[in-house]
Parts: C-alpha cells; structure tokens; sequence
C-alpha cells in the first residue's frame, strides 16, 4: 500500500516540486518569524492579542510582569523588582487593610448571611489576586510554548481564521468591560438615590444632600475615623473600583483563554476537515498527530497553571448568584433599585454561562476531527490513522476547575439544577423573615 | 483470505449475474426517484409522512414554508414573501399583544408563583414559535440530505418495514392531537362550569348564566377594553387555542422526528442483523460503514437544528409539571375540576415520557449492530469490521438539549428523580399557605 | 506463529489423542443430557433449582405455567387453560375486589400520605401479579436457552461449583422466606396487642377481648358489611399474607435469577483464570468468545424479560422505606411496636440492600476475566484474544430497571443517597405534625 | 520492523555486554534483598515505612500482629495468642463496657439527633477496630507482595525518589498525629473552662472547682456507680483517648497506604517518561507491562482489604461533619468553645479532605505514563506498546469505598456539593430549636 502510494507521488513529480518549493518559503517563514521579534509581530498570536489585557491587569496589582509590552514574549518575565510587583503589594496592603476592617466590624455586630457578603467579596478578591501573582509567575512558562504552537499555526498549510484573534478578543473583553462597567455605576447610582430620598424625607428643612454622608454610609464608616479629604475619597472609590475589576477581570480572563484556546483546535479541526476524501500520505498524518499532541501538551499547560482560578471563579459565582437570588422577592422602593437588582442578576448569571460555554467550545473543537477519520477508506487505514483517532477518542480535552469538575456543557447543566436546589433551600430557610420594607426614617 | 472470498465468488458466478441484474434495477429505481418527483411520491419517505403536520404547522403560524405541499423536498423552502411568513408575523403580532396585556396586568396586581403562569405560558409560546421558525429557515437544508438517505433505505436490500413511517406519524399525531383537543375542550368545561356555579349561587333571582361574564373572566378583562363582539370573542379563543396548539406541537414535533429517526437506525440494524452467521464481503462491510456514517450526519444535522427546541420542550415540561403538582393537595369544589386537574396533569406527564422514551429509541436502535458484529469469525474480522465496531460502540448517537443533556432512558431517570425533589421544596414553601377553598361568593 | 502452535500440538499428539477421548465423552454426556430428559435431573441445572420457587408462586397465582414440576424445561409453558391460570385470575379478583373496597373506603375518608399504604400496597399487590403472569407467559422462550447453557456449564472444561445452585438458592430462599414470615408473625403480634390493650384499658368490666371485633378493626371494617363465620376470615388472613408473599416473592425471585447469572458468569470467568499463564489455543479462544456471546445473550433475554420486574421491585422499595422512615420519631406505645417497626424497617433495608448487591455480582463477575486477558503474552496475542477483550471491556452486562438504571453498587449508593434526602423533606412536611401518642381511649 | 531491531542491538553488542553487566548485578542484589532480611532493612520499603504506625496500632489493640517489630515482613503475622490479640480483646472489652452504659443512658433519657452522638462515636470506634483486626488478619497476604513490588521498584531502572517514603509518611503520620493531639487537648480545655466558669459562678462561696465532679460530667455520670481512684480516672481519660485515636488512625492509616501506593505508580510513571524520544525495545515494553499488571495487582489486593475501612471512614467524616455543622449557628459562651468548635471542624474537614486528594493520586498517577505512549513513533508502535496503551486506558486504578464510590476529585466534589444539601436540611429541620444561649446556672 505505502509502495503503491509512493509511485504515485512519484509520477507527480512535478506537482511535488512546486508543493515542495512552497514549503521551503513556508519554513523559511517561519524561521525568520521564530528569530526576529519583529515580524513576529505581524502575526495574530496569541500573545499579541492578550497583551492589552496584561498591561490592565499590571495596573490593577494582578498581574506583576516585565515588559508587559515587548513583542518577544520570551522578555515578558514575573520579576521581583519592578513596578508590577510594586503595585501588587500595594494593593494587597490597601485591600488588606479595608478586609481587616470590615472583618472587625462584622464580628462586632454579629454574622448573619446578609452582611457577610461584604467581607467575603473583598477576601475572595485578596485571594484571587494572589492567585493570578502566581500565575504571572509561570507565565512566561506557558506564553512561550503557546507561542511556538501560534508560530505552526498562522502558516500554511493552516488555513488562517475569518475573524483575528486579536479582533475577537479586543470584541470579547471590550463588551465585558462595558457592562462591567454599566453595573458599576448602576450600583452607585441605586444606592446614592436610596440615601438622598431618605435624606430628603426624613431630615426636615433640608434641600441639599451632604456627599459627605453618603461617603460615610458607603464606605462602612471609613470617615469616622479618617480625615475628610479628596484623597480619602479617591482611596476608597479606587478600592472598590478595583475589587470590582479583580472580581470580572477572573471571569473574562478564562473567558479569553478559552477562546485563544478553542481558536487553535477549531483550526486543526479545519485542516483534518479540508483532508476529508483525499488522498492523505502517512507522514501527514504523523505531523498530524504531533500537533495534536503539541496542542494537548500546551491544553495541559493552561490546565496546569489555570484549574485554581476556575475552581475560584466558579465558587465564587456560585456564591454571588445564590446571594443574589435570596433577596429576590424581596420588595424594593424605588425602579432604579429594581433596575440595579435585575441587571446584576442578570449580568452575573450571564458571565457564569459565557464561561461554562467558552470553556465548553474547546473540549468541542477537540472532538471534530473525528468526523473525518471514519471517512478515511480502508486502504489509507494506517496504524498513524488508528492512533490518531485513538488519541482524539479516548482523551479529554477541556478547562477544569482543579480537576474537581470539568467545564463541559453537561456540568453546567448538573450546576444549574443543583443551584435551584440550593436556592428553594435558602428561600425557606429565609421564609420567616419579613420580606417587607422597612421603615424609610428610624 | 480475501483471494479465497474471489475464489468462491467466481465459482458461484452465475448466481452472482442476476444479483447483479437485481442490483442493476435496483440503481436504476434509485436514480429514476431521485430524479422524477412523481416516483418519489410512491416512496415512504419522512418528507412525505411529516408534511401534513408542516401544513398544520404553517396555518398555526409556525413554519413559514412555501410549497409545503410538493412532492419534491427540495422545493419546500424558507421564503420572506410568503403567505406563511405572513401568518407567522400575524400571530406574533397578536400573540405579542397579548403577552404584553397579561404582563402589564401582572405588574399592577403583584407577581406570585400561581399568576405568572399566564405569562409564562404566552411567552414561551412566542419563544417557540421563532424557534421554529428559525428552524423553517434550515429546514430545506435538512429534509433534502434526510430524503436522500430515504430513498437509499427505501430499497433493497434494506428491508421494508412492517408498517409505514408515514402510518406511524399519523397514528401517533393524530392520537396526540385528539388528547390534546381533549385537554383543551376539558379545560372551558371546567372553568365554564365554575363560572356559572358561582354565578348562579351567589347572584339572586338569576337563571341564565351570561357569557360575556365568563368571557371577560377567562380572558383576563379582554372586553372590559374592547367592544364585546363576535370578531374578538373568536379573536380570544383562537389565541387561546393557538397557543395551546404550539404549546402541544413542539413535543409532538419532536416525537416525529425521533420515530423518523429511529426508524431509519432501526432498518440499518435489521439489515445488519440479517447478515449475522453468513459470509460478508468487505465491500458490503464498507457500504454498511458508510451508510452508518451517512446516518449519522443525519443525526448530527437534526441535532444542529432541533436541539434549541428540544432544551425548550423539556424546560417546558418540567416547568407546567412543577407548577401543577404544586396545586396538587389544592382541595377542589366540583368532580369535573378534579377531572380536568387529574387529566391535564397525567397528559403533560406522559407527553414528555413519551418524548424521552421516543428519543431514546434513537441511541438503542444504533447500539443493536453491534450484536453482529461480535459474532463475526475470525477469518473475516477484517480492518474494515474493526472500524465499523468501533465507530458504533465510541460515537453517541442521539437527540440532546443543547447538548446540556442527551434524551436517554437514564437522564430521564434522573430528570424524575430531580422533579421530585423540586416538588417536595415546593410543597414546603407553598406549606403555609392555606390549601382550603375560598369562600364561594366574595 | 499459528504454524508454530499446530507443530506444537503435533508433537504433544499422544497427549492430545487422550485428551480428544475426554473431550469425546463429555461431548457424548452432553448429547444425552440434551436428549434424555431423566439424566438431565441429575445436573444441577437454573430450572431444577428454581423449579420449587415457581411451584410456589403457582400456588399464589403468580406464575400459571403448565408441568411446573416436569424435569423438562421445554415441557414448562403457559397454557391459558390450567390450574395455574384459574388461581391467577381468582387471585386477582379478590384482589381486586379488596382495593376496590380500601379505595372507596379512602375517597371517602379523604387522602393522606399515611393512610394510602394500604391502597398502594394492594393494587402494587396487583400490577406485581400482572407483571409476572407476563413473565410466565415468556418463561419458555428464557429457560430453554438457559438450560442449553447450563448444560455445557456443567461439563469439563469448565470446573464445578464449590456448592451446587440447587444448595444456594434453597438456603436464599428459606432464609428469605422465615425472615418475612417473622415479620408478618410480628405485624399480627404487634397489632393485636394494641387491640387488646386498648380494649382491656378503655372498656370497663371486660377481661375477654373479643377476636371478631379485632378482625373487623385489622381487616378495614370487612365483617360489617359480610357474615363472620370460618370462610371470611380464612380468606381476609389468606388475602393479606398471599400479598405480603407477592410483595417479598418479587425481591426474593430478583435474587434468585441474580444468585443463577452470577454463578454462571463466575464458572466462565474462573476457567478464564484458570488459563493464565498456559499456551492456549485460538480455537479456544474463540470457543471461551463464543460461550461468552451466548451469556450475554442469556442476559439479554433475562433483562428483556424481567427489567419491569426490578423497576417495579425498587420503586415498591424506596416507597415503603420512605413510608417506614417518616414514622422513625413517632413515639409508640409498647414494645413489641418498637420491635415490629425496627425489625420490619431493617428488613427492609436489608432486602433492598440484598437485591442491589446480588444484581451487582454478575457485572462484577463478568470483568474477571479481564485480568488474565492482560497477561496473554504478545506471541499469544491473536485477534481472537483482541476481540474478546474487546468485548469485555466494552459490553456493560447487569439487570437493570427497564434501563432506567442500572443494578450496581454505585447506582445503589447513589439511590442511598436521594433516600436520605426525601426523608430529610418527608421529616420537614410531616414537622408540623405532632408526634406525641394520641389518647388510648377516645 | 522487529528483525531491524535485532540487526540495531546486534552492532551495539558492546555497549549491550556492559549494560547486560549492570543488570545482573541489579539482579544480583534484589535477589540479595528478597533472600537476606539485613540488607532489606537498608531499603527504603512500605514495610519499613509503616512499621512504626503498626507498633503504635498495637498498642491501641488495632493491629494485633505477632513480631511486629521484624526486618522480614513475612514474619509479620496475625496470632491469635500474642499480646496484639489480647490488647485488643480487652479494648473491646472496656469499649463494648463503655458503649453499653452510654446505650442504655441514652434509652432512660430518650434520643435526639444530639445526644447520639457519643453512643455513634464509641460504637463506630468499635467497628473500626473490628475491621482493622480482620486487616490484621490478612496483612502478611498484602505486606509480602508489596515488598516483593518494592525490591522490584527500589533499584535501576527505577531511579530512586527525592524523598524516601519512610521519610513522607514520618512526615504525614507526626503532623497528623500532633494536629489529632491538639484537638483532643482544645476539647478538654473547652470542656473544663465551661465546668469550671459554672461553677464558679452559680455555687456561692466556693473558690476552688473540684476535680471529682469534672470527671462525673465529663465521663457521664461514670463516677456514681464507680469508686473514685486513680485506676478509674485513668480508665476514662484512657478509653477516651483511645476512641479519638482509633477514629483519627483510621483516616491516617488510609493517607498513608495512598501515599505508598502513590508512590510507586509514580515511579513507575517517571521511568515510562523517561523513554519519551528514545528507542525503546520490545522487551523493555513487554517488562513495564509486566511491572504494570504487578501494579495494578497490588492495587487490588489493597482495595480487597482496605475498600471497607474507606467506607467507614468517608459515612463516619461525613456524620460528624454534619453534626458538627448543625451546632454552627448556636451562640457560645467563652471564645475558648469558639476555638475549639472551629479548629475541630476544620480539621475534620481538612482530614476529609487530604484523605480523598492523597487517594485521588494513586489515579492520577496511573494515567501518567499515556502521554509518552503517544509519543512513540509509528515504527515502533507494537503490539506490546499498544496493548500496554490499552491497559493504562481501559483499567480503573484507585481505592474504592466497597465499590460503592471511588476515591477521585470528581467524587469529592459531588460529595461535598451533597453535604451541603444536607446542611441546609438540617438546618431547616433545626430552625424551630432555639438557638440562644441556656442559663448558665439552673
């Protein structure tokens, strides 16, 4: 069979030479891409796309990386020295310093499940900053060989994506910040409208709402014990800002990787694609299944330095959800309320499922070859086809979070259903508190 | 071992002359179907079962088809300017109005778990309606494959079956359209009849019960807005049994294609099984591999589009069950209400029995060749055998959710037993509220 | 490497010659087994063992099967017109006869979930009844290839069984059946006592308790409406032990068929274990391949006769200890309730439990000979040997409940597991109820 | 392709003679280890390793093993007469003593979810102990294999480990030990502050507490049927650190048996990784196959002796998680019962936890040596390496709890999503009690 394969070749002799011709470029190419930075950068790599969302990252503390901004992705390094890492222990202090006193404050008024919300959105935020200080540290790890895997990948005979990376993630990100963004304000604008109502209602003779006493009531008491002043002010709305950024940032991070990840399979799946009914030699099939393997190797790497903060994000979700939907029949005043409470709501439950279903599409991508290889005739049924559709069958390919759960479209399924448990139980826990509202001046 | 398969061939060559001549014929009956439109109509095929329901469908303002009634698949297609599309955009429009009505209702008068049901059963009838909808839009791209594989199944040497598919279709529709009609006619009975029971109770020196009472009670003060005449009264209740109509044929719909399906899987394992402990070729190995993978393609072209609604039907389903087991110690005041309860709640439990042991049979049927291919003897245990073995047993076939879950005997096993579970939270927190009838006359 | 194999054999031909002999003579056992009926008694084959359980449920209408005693399987059918028929129907018209009265008796006295036991426990009675005169009327078609297997199971090469079929499932069954008639002994000590208590203490002046008086308390008002005489309690103390033997025969009979397939598949897979390590032939692989397609077929044929039977058997079960466990903190009278209710309540748990571990034993069985597959050396490791590892591995062989699940350990700790959490609810709902002991005379 | 194997060794003859050399002088000194019980002591064994936690099982009456001090591990033997066997007969003795008065203590006052408690734990200590003395009973059939697996795995090709496993579960047992030793000290303190706070505040005039009435509370009434001696406090003090330590050992045991077993598939991995790129021959496949059906033999042979030990610890954890988590929202009186409450359920929690992640790497270490089998190039895929693939794919490798569930990060995750569901029941269940503090004297 393989004799018989190689007369073939060798009456298109012709034909080979030219084929052979276009892949010296293509490996000249590839060469040259490899050893000058450069035209590396014309390239729609995943390094180049993520970038962006590195230098943010820095400036948020999360990320404590050199040359954050090189082309080389070789340079971009976690060093102890540098800026990042200066910024990351700022903000760690700062956010230490405001969880401590939340903390304090709690175990003075006594826990319930409502006023723990608060210490817990700022310690998971100190958590998943250290998380992702760690991840910065084998970053340069994993953005290398990804890197090489992005080098293959761009070149024929992979055939290049409609839509760049680059373009897809800037769309991605770009939408997410915005409704990031979008509820940010919405928070500040429901809860000043609920203080200056009930500033103007109660307080008589009283036209103007003093900011200072919003300021207070936001901030847990901060202004009691600090002097009034704009940096004050600015420290505290910084703050929170920031611990809002950390806490969507987790969530679109994954979201970001999963689509550069699921990119690369849906592209070898577009090339095992293109083969169907031809003539395929055995040694494409092996550069095949090295790439596979390659791919598998770099999903392992990802697996290996991101499971932690998916198992986070997830928690953490779950957790916001279910407190959210605790205080769902619970009677608000005013329709900006209602607006806020909703939009949140929603826009939480949509984050979840954009991760579940961007995580999802790699383990997807990774299965599509399969179509291909049953189609495979029986004579070019090599041992390398056999291994090749054994390899795909019989791994799993996909995010975990910590390998505890896998991000498949049927786990988020199983977690949907068990958080409708979890909900009808918190709502009868919670039945005999009056859902009412409570008088508007004490 | 294959020299000697030649061997026995050559012997038995005259045999082998009139197999081929029937074969011949065979091609040629094919070909002449495949071509001619009007043999086509003397053939079996799913196209030819199911469009009768498509008519149906297309009048209730659910597949916006043209040419729904031709013999020829090809021709029935999606087209803007139609009549269809026109029906489609009517029944939108009201149905729309409507929603909104009973929405803004709702708003004024307070949400709770027993008045929203109105709205969610509008709402997710308009839901299912542009689903299907978008499904009439691909639906051209999935007949004119399915009709394909058809016209192979329908001829020699798969076996005809016992009874036609478009029987079964019609067997099954028509009996699930009966007790649907039934559910719906019950449902007038019984609230018509507590209408006038309350009416004449409670209202002295009346004998004659007023419709238009009752009208504008059933429909949700509907005439307290508009004129009281004959074009809205029909306008209400054809909304009414629209919506009902819809509501009912998404499960039957997905019923239909399951019998289709199966059916087919089912005449390729028939075939299969007929060849058990007889001398096979590996040319007909290879035929039976490739009509497996024809198969499923099929599969996977019926999953690509009908899967939205299937995740739709069971969310459905569960939802309507939920909420009537809710009511289910709820003490009634007259035997036909207990009657309607008793009737609609058993109707809505086996509908999606149905649909999951329908769908189910699709995955069975697909396993059944593997029987066979066990028994194959060594000697012609052949790559092609091996592949074919391995292709049934490592690929899942079957209807899912959105892939959130697959329609199998066991998920329906667990979806029950989830059911139950929600059932008994919701029992707990309708607990306190007090299940005795209200006083007749407010 | 075959070539290799035959010279082997040529070489050893006087130790084969011998060895053929053998083979010769058991064959000729074989045959006359097959053919002579009278020495086919003298094995210890599934039919004679479960021949005196069928006779059993003959006598209480559950399997009307004609010469249920005839040492011939073949001879062992349905027939409409026998003895075994006439007590099916007459057992289920005064069955029927019975839940018709105790359903009248509810309606009228409104339901509860603690007074519709009796109900469930009579028509489940009924539909157990119903199930297994299907099962009688395709026991024919299940024993006759049964006992082809057996037949070649009980002859060299394969090893006999440390104790006989016949041995194992007497000491089942008696064991089974003593520890249900305890409890039933038990039900009846425990309620007369409270009868003759309450009588004793409320009624002055009294020393005899009146037996009719009990008899129209234990058996739902029966003798207010019939004469008191002989053959109406005969028949009300007949009713109720024929339908707790139908209730326990039901578990009892799983058990049975399991103890049978389990041994079978234990046979096979210890002359499999017995092969490790020696040169064995492809014709015996491929004769140990073809043995075990015909118990899969067997198990097949099982399934498909009796996974009604073990649906039902395990929602009768989870019902009954749902039931049971929602009294757990009722405080009882007397201490023979306690005991009643703690032996009854283990009991069941125990035949649950039972059930569950002996299905478990024939998939657990049907793996073991995976381990001496692994260690075929590569000489030896023909196509044959593939193929039936092949066919271990990928075949999942059990009972299970109409494919609903399937009888395992961890289907069995998972079932364990949602019991827990029903009775966690059931506890919540019935929270409300005062549990205390209500006044002994009222 | 094999005979290019053989022409590939044949022209390295040279380099083959030194290797063929070095292993015979591996063999040489295995042969050495498994004859002479001096140099056996040299390696760094399981026996070795565990030896210390045997002797310290012993004294506890867990472990009743006659020369359990021995280099030889076939010495090691269970004896029905030796000092093991009668500390254990008198631990039962003293505990069936212990468990008896608390039973019938209990039955006087009447049950309640809380006051079980004791009676569950000194019952189930009573159980473990029972299971490790039949462990006991069959630990020369798992200790002399695994020794055997050790001589095999502790010399080249193997490399040796970074840290010896005596070493790690030095490590492990002390740091569990010392956190078990804390616990069990928090508890006496907390106890005995309460008593003492009591005291002192309700008897007027009284300045010291006395020892004697401590102990009556803390022993349960022990010492109103007892004299008060010193024989006697030490009795109690003794019984109850010996139940701590059974239940805290059980877990230990379990950790340590994973880490064993950990890591030597871990090894094995290592070596299987070290032949990624390099030629590898037949023979050297066949042997890693070999050592991994040792392995895996191993595995079994643990899991037949330990699956009901896991079983009982993961329903015991579970228990006293639960029990612990329904006291979680009762208001405590000093911060020492506050430090006590929290470090005792985090410990418990952390044990669970660490016991099913240690197990969870015997699997995960199992499936290591894949990636390097899909490396191998397609010259020299044979049939050995794709058995061996095969074997690795297709195996399950991990304890078990009896079957019913497996020790993996999957199961811990559905576990721990159940416990919460239990919780919340409990909770609910419990919501009626009052959770306030009682009066400190009555």
């Amino acid at each position: 069979m393989r004799q018989a394969a190689r007369k073939h070749s060798f009456n298109n002799s012709e034909q080979l030479k030219s084929q052979r011709r276009q892949q010296r470029t293509v490996i000249d190419q590839k060469w040259q891409c490899a050893s000058n930075v450069d035209s590396l950068e014309q390239l729609d790599t995943f390094h180049r796309a993520i970038r962006p969302y590195l230098c943010l990252a820095q400036v948020f503390g999360m990320m404590p990386l050199a040359n954050v901004l090189s082309n080389d992705p070789q340079l971009v390094k976690f060093q102890l020295r540098s800026s990042g890492t200066f910024f990351s222990m700022l903000f760690l202090l700062l956010g230490g310093f405001k969880t401590m006193r939340l903390t304090a404050k709690l175990i003075e008024g006594g826990i319930n499940a409502k006023n723990i919300v608060g210490v817990v959105f700022f310690s998971s935020g100190m958590i998943i900053c250290l998380n992702f200080i760690s991840l910065a540290r084998g970053w340069s790890r994993l953005i290398v060989p990804w890197n090489g895997i992005d080098i293959i990948m761009l070149f024929p005979p992979y055939a290049p994506t409609k839509r760049s990376l680059r373009f897809k993630l800037l769309i991605t990100g770009c939408t997410l910040g915005c409704l990031t963004l979008a509820e940010h304000c919405l928070y500040y604008a429901s809860s000043y409208y609920n203080y200056s109502m009930q500033f103007l209602n109660c307080q008589a003779n009283v036209t103007r709402v003093p900011l200072r006493g919003y300021m207070n009531k936001e901030f847990a008491g901060f202004f009691d014990n600090m002097p009034y002043n704009f940096i004050f002010i600015f420290y505290s709305f910084f703050l929170n800002f920031t611990f809002t950024f950390i806490w969507n940032f987790m969530d679109t991070f994954i979201i970001l990787i999963s689509i550069g990840l699921a990119q690369r399979f849906q592209q070898f799946a577009t090339r095992v694609l293109s083969l169907a009914n031809r003539h395929v030699t055995d040694a494409v099939w092996h550069e095949l299944r090295m790439h596979h393997i390659l791919l598998c190797e770099l999903m392992d790497l990802v697996e290996a330095n991101m499971s932690h903060i998916v198992l986070l994000s997830c928690l953490n979700n779950i957790y916001f959800i279910c407190n959210k939907l605790l205080t769902i029949f619970t009677k608000l005043r005013y329709p900006i309320n209602y607006a806020y409470f909703w939009y949140s709501l929603l826009f939480l439950l949509g984050r979840t499922c954009t991760v579940f279903m961007c995580a999802s599409r790699i383990h997807e991508a990774s299965l599509l070859p399969l179509e291909v290889l049953s189609m495979v005739p029986s004579d070019h049924w090599t041992e390398e086809v056999q291994r090749f559709t054994h390899q795909v069958n019989n791994q799993f390919i996909g995010l975990s979070g910590s390998r505890l759960f896998y991000l498949t479209r049927q786990s988020f399924f199983g977690m949907m259903a068990t958080l409708v448990y979890y909900e009808f139980m918190l709502l009868q826990l919670d039945a005999k508190n009056n859902n009412d509202l409570p008088a508007l001046c004490v």
